[in-house]
């Protein structure tokens, strides 16, 4: 930016109480409107921040290097900033606020750093992991819309962990996908495949966030679940998760992703015969008593009426706030007119 | 942390209201008051800005790259994040919260990143510029108290860029350190030293945090100025600057350094004889007119006063708030009694 193009709010004498409004101003030069309203947020909130807590000049150093420090644990396959997020229950609030769901449908969840691009399209009834150590499980799924009808054709993207906790991008990628797969729905909206019961594992703690989980006396674990994401042309894109209702860490999971309606029962196959009878190959059946079933119907909303809840919900939440607002391609700014 | 060591307060259902009771609870491990009522607004803020904003995915995305860049920026010699709380008014809050001054004191103000620790102590009148393309300058300066009593054996550290606009550190380091020095006081709290006249320059601008300023149609630079640090056992440490009133910059500091108080003129010296006699070599007295002068009489505040203040501050801000706070090592924590 070249000084002489710029023309900027003439701004001087800073103290604690007028650096906010000083700051506002001289970033106000974008006349994108959404821009200038997160930014003024954003800064209030920092600053609003540092007043409340009198934070003082130590404290903030400690801020700069752990955000430094969080930075530089970043590579190619490690995201500590999401993994920040996530123990802050930001990723978990931004879903919440930009996938709202009305109360037939499936509540989405976090998506969490270890979703790839790798995985191949099965057929129905395919063993998802090659972990032979894992306990094994049936999965017997649905997926419909708000109105009950089912929907063919959704692309289902499914994955989960070794029965060690790790994720195969974990284990250096050498040994290509593993515990994880895309399917399509059939006209009966169902598909279904056999996998291993999760387990609960750690979230990658020898960094930074790791630390901070530490010195606020929190354990890094995850409880037990299976990622599932929904795409069909038409349908918000659900990223959701089934979580194990007797897994120690049901209700202190490290990354908030838990909600009532997401927890799940992995219940004995023995006691179902007809799901043994009709899916599981003879060889399999020799072994019925090692084996879990899942089962769950998933309700996808249209994009319409996420749409329409989402403007709802901001509409709703701006006014209790007291804020005059009117949406700009869905998102709000400040109504001036 | 071993997760038989730990009791977590019960969370389970997550939703956009929820997260945050739920998240704080989680934090509040750390038997700390002070880290758990820090750690609650940030909470508590990081959440209200993404609800009142309705953060999409997509902006946390735009963010969350825009973090890692900031961290991924840092090197030994570069501190980005530090940068970034600059140009947001942070830097500036912090230090007005953490250093506050009484009327008749002199104003703090950031900073900045080109301190160091190179330089040299040096006596009354060193030249500490060797840049033979500044425009010579003469500084003649006081420090006293509040109540106008000189203080002498004051460490005062001085730096400044050469004339292109360039700290020493910022040539590579090779040519040791120049535009810096350390002093001491007198008996009469006097200094004076030799300089160049300070110029106007941008701030590291190649980077994430200059990207920044390009979008929201900032410019990068900071009004002509010299750094000044003071201290001495009994004194609160006072970090500060002067800023040339004619400066282009002087109403838009990229990072908001600029305070009344602390704007001064640079005076042609060869009105002001006595001082031209009494301070310049014969030399120097033959090139008169490319001189300047400027006099500065800073004051600096006890440790006990600047501590009462910066207590009767906090109290003030917290209960403006309607917060009941209490203080523990002198930082706000709230007062559950």
């Amino acid at each position: 930016m070249d000084p002489s193009q710029v023309t900027l709010p003439p701004i001087m004498d800073m103290n604690a109480e007028t650096i906010t409004e000083n700051t506002v101003a001289m970033n106000s030069g974008n006349p994108d409107a959404r821009a200038k309203y997160v930014l003024e947020r954003l800064v209030h909130h920092l600053h609003d921040f540092a007043r409340e807590t009198r934070l003082s000049t130590q404290e903030w150093t400690t801020g700069i290097e752990f955000l430094t420090a969080v930075g530089q644990t970043c590579t190619d396959v490690r995201q500590e900033f999401i993994l920040l997020s996530d123990v802050l229950g930001l990723s978990l609030l931004v879903d919440a606020i930009d996938h709202p769901k009305p109360p037939a449908s499936t509540e989405g969840t976090v998506l969490g750093p270890f979703h790839t691009h790798e995985a191949e399209l099965v057929g129905p009834g395919t063993q998802i992991s090659k972990d032979e150590a894992g306990e094994p499980l049936l999965v017997l799924c649905t997926v419909r819309d708000t109105a009950g009808r089912p929907i063919d054709g959704v692309t289902v993207d499914i994955w989960e962990t070794d029965s060690g906790g790790f994720y195969d991008v974990q284990h250096g990628g050498d040994g290509g996908p593993d515990g994880r797969c895309v399917m399509r729905s059939d006209g009966n909206g169902a598909f279904w495949f056999k996998a291993i019961k999760p387990v609960s594992y750690p979230i990658p703690h020898d960094g930074p966030v790791g630390r901070f989980l530490k010195w606020v006396h929190r354990h890094p674990y995850r409880p037990a679940h299976m990622h599932f994401m929904f795409e069909k042309p038409g349908y918000d894109k659900l990223i959701t998760a089934v979580y194990d209702r007797v897994d120690p860490y049901i209700t202190s999971d490290a990354v908030f992703g838990v909600k009532d309606s997401l927890v799940v029962d992995f219940l004995p196959l023995d006691g179902d015969s007809a799901a043994a009878g009709g899916y599981l190959s003879e060889d399999e059946r020799k072994n019925l008593s090692a084996w879990s079933i899942l089962r769950y119907d998933f309700v996808l909303v249209s994009e319409q009426e996420a749409a329409r809840l989402r403007d709802a919900n901001s509409l709703e939440a701006l006014s209790r706030l007291g804020k005059r607002m009117k949406l700009y391609d869905g998102l709000p700014v400040p109504d001036l007119d």
